[in-house]
C-alpha cells in the first residue's frame, strides 16, 4: 500500500493526480496531510509507524522550504518520493525543488519533476512492481498506452 | 539484482559509491557503461532486455545534458534512479539536475542530488525492500548505524 | 528536405514557426509528432532513416528535460537543430534550453532561443544553402526585407 | 543561554564563528550536534526541551537540504536562527539557502548569509538584547569597534 | 515596541501581514514609511533615534535592490528583520533576497521567505520573548492553533 | 570553407579543438582573431565578405556579453555557429550562453554547449555535409569511432 | 543632447519613460530605432556619426541577447546607457541584463535595472551634469521632489 | 576630479584598476574606504559633501549585499557608477550585481561588470568627457590603442 501525503490542503489539486494514477494502475494507497512544520509531532509518528502500518512506499508532495519528504525519509525504512510543488510561496519552484532533492548521503529522496504527481504515482508502482510482476505488467501497459496515444496524434498531424 | 550504468568512464569515481553501498547492503549488482549518445544502440538494446535479465532496477548516472537516465526509462518498465553528475563539461551542475529531473508525465527518473551515487544505491535497496523484508532490514540497520556515528560525534564536540 | 519533429503535439503552436519560414523560402519540409520518452521505438527509426529517406536536416522542438533533439543527433549524421519549448511542465524554460544545449563533446545539437522556431527554419535553409546557393539567396532576401522593415519603422518613429 | 547546533561536525569551522563573537560578546552558549536526517528522534527531544533547558535562542546551521533550522523551529516556540552552509555537497549555497529562508506561514526562521556564523551569533546578542540592555550595549560597543576598524584602513589608504 | 517599515505605500499589502499578526499576539507596534533611496536623511535618522523612541526590533520591507534593512540594519544595534518583497521591480524577487540577505560580517539582518510578512511578525515576538515569557506563551499557542487548524483538515481529507 | 574567429587570443585553448577536428575530418579552414568591441570595423568587414571569399560557415567563439556570433549573423546570410566561452570575466559561463543563444527572430546563430568548439566544428562539418556527402560520410565515421571507444571501456569496466 | 535608441518599436513602451524624465529636466534628446541585428549597416553609421551629430550621451534599449547598447559602446567615444528590457522573447530579463552587463574591459556599457528607462534618463542629465550645473541642479531639485513625495505618504500612514 | 569609494580595502586589488586607468587617461582622483554597513556616518557625510568637495563622479565597489552604490546614489546628485565585486562572502557574485543593478526609479547607479572596475575608470572618463572634449578624445585614442593591440595579435594568430 503507498501513503499519499501533503503538507498542505492547498496541494491537493496537484497530489490528486498521484492518486488518480494508482488508482489506474489498482494499487490501493491512502491520502491525507501531514505537515512537518505545522504538525511535527504527527509527521513523526506518521514516519514512526508507516511500515508496521503497511505502507511500503510513501509519496510527499511540499512546496516552498520543503522538509516533509526528507523529514519523513530520515524516520522510515521505507522509500520516499518527494514530489515538489510550485506552490504560491515558492520562487519558481526552485526552493521546492533544492529542499528536497538535495538529501545528505544515507537519507535519500526519490524527486520527482516539479509538480509530476503522477510521476509519483507511477514511481511507486514501479518500486512495488521490483516484488510483485503483476503491478510491473500493469504499468508496462500502461506506458504502452501512452505510445499509442502519440502515435494516434503523429499519424493526425502527418495527414493533415 | 541492480544495474548500475553510466555515460562515461569518467563517471566512474562518483558512480563508484553506488556500487560501495549495495556491497555492504548485500544487494547484488552489476555495472558498466552505456552511453545515451555515443552508443545509442546499446542503451536501446540495454533498456529494452534489462527486465527479462533479471535487474529489477537501474541506476543510471550522468552529466551535463544527461539523457541516459530518461530514454532508459522511456524503454524499461522498471524503476530508474538518476545519478546527475557534476561533470567537467557541467555548468555547475544545473544542467545534469534539470536533464534527469524534469522528466514528461508518464515516464519518472527517481532523482537523487548531485552526485549522490551512495544515495541512489540505498534507494534501490529500499525499492527492492518492498518486496524483500530482509533487504529493508538491511536499510534499517544502515541507517541506525548512521545515527550512532552522529550521535558519537555529538558527544565528542559536547565533551571538548 | 527538412524534417521538423516535436515531442508532443501542444509544441505545435511553437513550431508550426519553422514551417512558416521555410514554406516562404521555398524550402521543403515534413512535420510530424516523435516523442523520444513516449515512443522511442519510433524516435529510433526516425533518426536511423532520416538521411535515407531525403532529410537533409532536422529540426526538433520539446520541452522540460528535453532529449528529443540529443537522442536524434546521437543516431543520425545529419545536423540536428533543437529548439527549447517553454511548455507548461517547464521551469521558465530553462530545463529545455539546458538539456538540450549542453551535449557532451562529439554529438553537438545547434540550439537555437527559447521558442525561436522561426530561426529554426532560418538555420536550416541557411545550413542547405551552404550547398545550394539559390536558398542562400533567398535567406539574404528575407534577412534584407527585415532590415526594410525595421527602417520603415524608425522613419515612422522619427516623424512623430 | 543561547544554543548552537549543526548537522554535521564538517560544519564546525563556520559555526565555530558563532561560538567566538557570542564568547566575545559575553553570551552564554552550548554547542553541539544535531541533525535533522540523521538523528531525526535526537532533534525532536532538543527541540522540544530547548525553551525548559533555559536556551532563549537556537542557532542553527546546515548545508544542502537544509532541514534543520525549520524542523527545530517547527518544534520549539524559541527564535531559531539559521545559518546557510556551503558545504560540499551544496549547490553553491543555493540549495542550502533557500531551504532554510523559504519557511512557510507560521514557522519563521531567521536567515543570515550564506555562512555568517558570526552575524547568527550577534543577531542571537541582539535578540536577548530586547530584554537585557547590558547585552544591547555590548553589541553597540562591537558594531562601532567595526567602525574604528574601517576608518582606521581608510586612513592607511589615504595616506598612501 | 515594534517598528514596521517599508520603502514603499506599494510594500504595504505585504507589510500588514506583519501588523495584522503583532495585533494578534498583543504586541504594540508602529508602522510606517522609510525610504533608504528617497528619504535617506529620514532613514538616517529613524535608524539613530528607533531604540531611544522605544523600539526593540525593527521589520523592515523592501523590494529590488533593497537597501532598507542592511542600512537600518548598520545604525541601530536593535535586530533587524528584512522582508524581501516581490515589488513589480524585482527579478522575480531574487533581488530583495539577495540584497537583504547577504550582509557583511558584523551586521545581521534576519532575513525571512519572500513576502513573508507575517512570519516577521511571530519572529519579531519571538525575539521580545527572549525576555518577556508572557509573549513567547502567546507565540507557543499560536503555533498550536495552526497545527489544530491543520490536524482538523487532515481528518477532512482522510474522511472524504 | 570554414572560418573559426574569436574574440581573444585568450579564447584559443578552447576554439583551437574546432580547428584540430576540422582537420580531422578533412574540413579546410582558416582561423583568426575577430573582436565584436575592440575592433568593430574588422568584424563588419569580415562578416559583409565572408561569403564572397569563399566561406560557407562561421565558428564563432566568445565569452562574457558575447556578441561577435550574433553580430556575425546579422550582417552574413552564411549560418553561424556560436560557442560560448566560459573565460575569466563570465559568470560560470551564463552570460556567454544566454547572449549567443537568446537571438532575436530572425537572425538565428547555432549555439553549442559552454567551451564546445569541437562540436562547433562536427557541427559545422554537418552543416557542409547537405551538400557533400563525403563530409557526411566522415562525420558519419568519426561518430561510429567514438562508438567503438565507448564499447571497448565498456567492456574493460566490466571485465574489472 | 541625447540620443535614445531601441532595438524595436515594441521596446517603445518602456524606453518612452526615459524620453518623459528627459523632458522634464530640460534635456533635448532625440528618439529612434536602431536595431544591431536586423539594421547592423545603420547601427553601424549612427555610432560612428553620434559624437559629430552633436549627442553627448546615447541611451540604448534592448532584450533577449541585447546586443545594441554594447556594440554602439564599441564604435562611438561617448558614454552609453544601457536599459535591458524584458521582452517578450526574454528569459524573464536575465539575457538582457547579463547580455548589456557583462561587458569586456575598455568597453563599458553604463547599466541600469530591467526596463529602468526613467533612471537612464536620469543618468544621462547626471552625466551631462558633470559638466552643465544648471541641469545638474534639476536633478538635485527632482531627488527633493522624490523625497517630498514619500514623506507626504508617510505622514498620510502614520495618520491612518 | 573622480572619487574612488570601497567598502573594503579588500575590494583595492579589483578597485585598483580604476585607478590605474584613470591616471593613464590624466584625470585626477582620489581613493578611499568608505562602508555603508560600517561607517555608515562617514558614508553619509561623503555622500552629502562630495559635490561640494569638487568630485564630479562617484565609482563605488562592494561586495556581497552591496549598498554603498546605491546609497552614496541616493545622496547625491552626482552621478555614481557601481562596480560589483565578486568578494568571498558573496554568491558568485549574483549578490553584488543585483544589489547594485536593481536600483528602484529616480535613483539610478551606473552598472558595470562584475570586478570590471577599469571600465568604471572609462566610463568615468566619458562622463567627465561630456562636458570636456580633451578627455573624449584621450578615451578615444585609448580606444583606438585597444583595436591596435587585438590587430596585432590578430595578424600574429593568422601568420602561425
Amino acid at each position: 500500500m503507498v501513503a499519499i501525503i501533503m503538507g498542505s490542503d492547498s496541494d491537493l489539486p496537484v497530489m490528486q493526480k498521484a492518486a488518480d494514477i494508482l488508482t489506474q494502475l489498482e494499487v490501493p494507497f491512502e491520502m491525507t496531510i501531514v505537515s512537518a512544520h505545522r504538525t511535527p509531532g504527527r509527521m513523526f509518528q506518521f514516519a514512526q509507524t508507516a511500515a508496521e502500518r503497511g505502507f511500503r512506499v510513501v509519496i510527499a508532495g511540499a512546496g516552498g522550504a520543503a522538509h516533509l519528504p526528507g523529514m519523513v525519509a530520515a524516520i522510515t525504512p521505507l522509500p520516499v518520493i518527494g514530489v515538489p510543488v510550485k506552490s504560491s510561496n515558492s520562487i519558481d519552484g526552485w526552493d521546492s525543488i533544492l529542499s528536497i532533492l538535495q538529501m545528505p548521503e544515507g537519507v535519500p529522496v526519490a524527486t520527482v519533476a516539479l509538480n509530476a504527481a503522477r510521476n509519483a504515482g507511477i514511481l511507486a508502482a514501479q518500486m512495488l512492481g521490483t516484488g510483485d510482476p503483476a503491478i510491473l505488467k500493469r504499468v508496462d501497459a500502461y506506458k504502452k498506452s501512452l505510445e499509442e496515444t502519440v502515435l494516434a496524434k503523429a499519424r493526425k498531424m502527418e495527414d493533415r
